[in-house]
């Protein structure tokens, strides 16, 4: 089993490659059902004739993807206690079914803690679909353990 | 069948209550099952020893619970085009199983296009727990039409 990655494994401009996310009509309508109820991401006749211009994912529901390729690809490998933070990003491009979405996790800043083992490791997040549009980019802070001394 | 809201019927300060949304642990796991899968979104005992404390539901669930409630709320009264704008807040407490959550959306500001028959009303919503506390406060613009001249 590899050794973990602590913060100190987290220096600023370190890239993370997490993906791939297929994303199907069925999800999205799905998603849409449970949380967003909108036309536009429920119906490809109502969305052909919204702002979206045809079907597409709910931003929460990208939110959502990209947590969960953030999550399988990070999880594994690091020594962390959990994301943090707040809901903070940019919608830049519809997300539509048969999109295959990658996202790109830079450390933009590692802060340590001045009292405690841990430090706060802010990567942001670059979610390109497969005409390497930016559909999303997100902050997505984590706690990282410190490794031994 | 009432007159939808448009555009001037939400001036700055105007306030929409939203809800309640019943969560159950069920959903809090189905939800990070399928989009964030850390121990203490999924699994009590893990949850006890976690920053959490207890089970909780993702912060992403917890925004998408939030979405749910504001277009049950508004989609039925507002001749608009749907939410735009960005994912921008502050998670201020744990959602756990049994809560009971309600939103205050108020509007924060009212912007008329320039060029077009619409305008951006941006609420701010305010996500409370069955104790008063503040679960979430979120930032939910959307495009309303403008009412005849």
């Amino acid at each position: 089993m590899p050794e973990l990655l602590h913060f100190e494994d987290f220096p600023v401009g370190r890239k993370f490659d997490c993906g791939p996310y297929h994303v199907t009509k069925e999800e999205i309508v799905e998603y849409a059902r449970e949380f967003d109820p909108q036309p536009h991401h429920l119906d490809e006749e109502a969305a052909k004739k919204s702002i979206l211009g045809g079907l597409a994912a709910s931003g929460w529901h990208t939110c959502a993807m990209t947590m969960r390729m953030f999550a399988d690809m990070m999880m594994p490998i690091a020594a962390a206690r959990g994301g943090v933070g707040s809901p903070e990003g940019r919608w830049m491009k519809p997300v539509r079914p048969g999109d295959v979405l990658r996202a790109e996790a830079e450390v933009i800043e590692a802060r340590p803690s001045a009292s405690k083992p841990f430090g706060t490791v802010t990567f942001a997040c670059k979610v390109f679909n497969q005409r390497e549009q930016v559909a999303l980019v997100k902050m997505t802070p984590i706690i990282a353990k410190r490794g031994a001394p």
